[in-house]
């Protein structure tokens, strides 16, 4: 199924190209639209990437765009282009229901940051995608389009879902551990996890306030870049936002390097229990890079990083999830009240302690960002785990979460039976441009390599 | 002994005018330091408001100030004004020992961003004033100058008394819970807790980062703002302070208020158990205002605020201070072990829900700063208690810290002992300069009012 799954017209285009089609004219969102609503109407009961879609509702904002631009009326830098929505992100109007039991019904007043901006960019909101419970490790009903029988990963799992089936060719999701960078490696699309605070959270659902992280997905890294562009900004209702100018990300990830990027080669811990395919492409895949590859290694003190991101995670989670234990712990599934429960009776001492880890982490990712332009790590410890009751193993993914980097899974490799397996590259705070920069790089590079 | 005490040559005048003279010429820095010093040598050994003092490294700066206003050279904003420092603020070359008897000998290498911005500004550094164990309850050895039998208040014990007793004209102190405004009170000196982030706080001991405020003292308002101006700013290491023009405090301070303040009158939850000379003193003042004050009840929500306080203190103590309970509890006094050990058992959900407390009460009380200038409450129970083996009851300053709201002890009132006891007036987080200016203005208008 794999590439061709995605062969729908539009898809096959780039998200920029798209952009400067619809921007043109030479292109009509209604047509485009209608090209994705066919998409999804054929392969959802597949793949089941959507919460809540009304093809009426895309419909009558495609109608709009379009009669803007006719108008000749300024156009936003998203005009005409669907997005997918992870279901923890609120739109006034359009049910919100966290993937929780107790949400069922939920329809916000007020739509989140990212949508007021979506919306004033000329985006069209194509529906809500399926998260897992409450963003954490309980699947909702996404397969992977590659094999259905396969995981999508999670919890952002009908976001990466629906851009890898080609059903809307933007999405939008968080990662808290893991959930940008392992469904984009599992589904084979580019997930981009920018700095902890590049885009506001306002409107979004709180599982950990000091890890939470919104994320998008396109089918390459300039689209991504596209729309993350968009998101970034300062929101004084979200304090992990600076008020600071936000970087040109499309023109920086569209422009050739300066000099080819370099790539320090990271087995981060866990690595030996990947999956030997996963040991053997990243073999091959550093050996192909040459002088643009080396090992890095790891200073020790990464070690407790999963352990420190967890405590952190499951404490603020306990805090800010209490609502729902409180409300019917039979509601909830035993993989989200087990986190909730370990949570409660974490000790504030060590609780701080953990929340301090990240300052030390970040120094040492700074030194070793001197050297490279980028880390190069795996994604997720092999190709997509078959059967749908689990999301997968975020192990790759926690470390770099706890430390604010920006991450980007880039679609490289597949596995023997042709499931994607991702690369991740991971930047220096801030520097969200250049890494995307790389990433085309190697996307392009690959692409070439394989051609 | 009471108002004689004060009544050197220098401390006769403000600090504003004391500063004019000195850079005006009219007035040596070295005259000036000499007739501190002499009073340090007459009243020391009863006050005992000194961790360190060095005449002749005071001399040697006042003599280098001199020389700089001789040859022309530009002069700092505190140009040859001696401050005296709490002896947790870091200072280089000079000890600073925390009152803590494992950190005895201990001399920084570098100084705290506070002690760089006097030194560039032209300020001498008195010395290093007592506090008590590790900025916590366990009292130094510092008395009261209004009479010896009787406690100064803590933390800033030896700041708040050495300014009281006309040692020096300025110092600066730090509050967690009320260690800037009992001390003022009971010493019957003008204590100022700018707004929770106003001064960096880098080089100086961290108990609990969420409450910690770097605070001022001086014989009246003005002198507070001069100081306090000189100390806002940004530090990209203390993550409290944000990049914002700074007010110019000294000068709102001194600015006649465009129509006379209105006060709010608050009993905060306490106000019971205080002392009847306390309600007798605030039912005539509150009288005597008229018009310009009326009863402000707090609401309900303002009842959980000491506990929540208590319990953020606690917890960040016990971790931020774990090495001094390592390298031998022996050491620590039993208040400070105590207050460690419930620290260690605080549980990391409510430390996170009394962490969001904050939020509640400053919506409330930015409600009621609407109908006022400032709120006007007692700065602390009482006279300062009798004995010193106690630092006084912080109850009516922990609200006001976990709000971060900018806090001044106006020295208005006196127990019939002869006891000063401070009215308290609190303003809006960041309304600093207008908090400052009503202070003025109580403390002229009472002035006018007992001649």
């Amino acid at each position: 199924m794999g590439a061709e799954a995605r062969m729908t017209a539009a898809a096959a285009l780039g998200v920029v190209e798209l952009r400067d089609r619809l921007a043109s004219g030479a292109l009509d969102a209604l047509a485009l639209v209608e090209s994705y609503i066919a998409r999804i109407e054929a392969r959802e009961e597949v793949v089941g990437a959507w919460a809540w879609f009304d093809p009426e509702f895309a419909r009558a904002q495609a109608r709009t765009r379009d009669s803007y631009r006719r108008a000749g009326r300024p156009l936003g830098r998203l005009h005409g282009l669907p997005v997918g929505l992870k279901d923890v992100i609120d739109t006034r109007s359009i049910p919100t229901e966290n993937g929780a039991a107790q949400d069922k019904g939920r329809v916000p007043l007020r739509d989140a940051f990212i949508v007021e901006r979506l919306k004033a960019e000329g985006a069209i909101i194509m529906g809500k995608t399926v998260t897992t419970e409450l963003a954490f490790m309980h699947p909702g009903k996404t397969a992977n389009p590659h094999n259905p029988a396969h995981s999508p990963g999670g919890s952002s799992q009908g976001s990466a879902a629906a851009v890898a089936d080609g059903m809307v060719p933007l999405a939008i999701g968080t990662q808290t551990g893991g959930s940008v960078i392992r469904p984009a490696s599992y589904c084979g699309v580019t997930g981009f996890k920018p700095t902890f605070g590049a885009i506001p959270r306002r409107g979004v659902l709180t599982q950990s306030p000091s890890l939470d992280t919104i994320g998008v997905f396109a089918s390459d890294p300039a689209g991504a870049a596209l729309l993350a562009e968009v998101l970034f900004g300062h929101d004084p209702e979200d304090s992990a936002t600076i008020l600071a100018p936000t970087p040109a990300l499309l023109a920086q990830t569209t422009t050739a390097p300066p000099i080819p990027p370099v790539f320090g080669f990271v087995r981060p811990p866990g690595w030996e229990d990947a999956d030997p395919q996963l040991h053997a492409g990243f073999e091959e895949l550093v050996a192909a890079l040459g002088d643009q590859a080396f090992e890095l290694p790891l200073p020790s003190v990464f070690d407790g990083a999963a352990e420190a991101r967890k405590r952190i995670n499951f404490a603020e989670m306990a805090y800010h999830y209490y609502p729902y234990l409180r409300d019917g712990t039979d509601l909830l599934s035993p993989a989200t009240r087990e986190a909730m429960e370990a949570g409660n009776k974490v000790l504030a001492r060590d609780y701080q302690s953990a929340r301090d880890l990240p300052k030390v982490l970040t120094a040492a990712l700074e030194e070793l960002l001197t050297r490279c332009d980028a880390i190069l790590c795996p994604s997720a410890t092999g190709p997509a785990p078959r059967g749908l009751e689990t999301t997968g193993d975020p192990i790759f993914n926690g470390l770099w979460t706890l430390c604010g980097s920006p991450c980007v899974n880039v679609p490289l490799m597949a596995s023997e039976e042709g499931l994607p397996m991702g690369v991740q590259l991971v930047g220096g705070h801030g520097q969200d441009g250049r890494l995307m920069r790389s990433a085309q790089w190697l996307f392009d590079w690959a692409d070439g390599a394989t051609e």
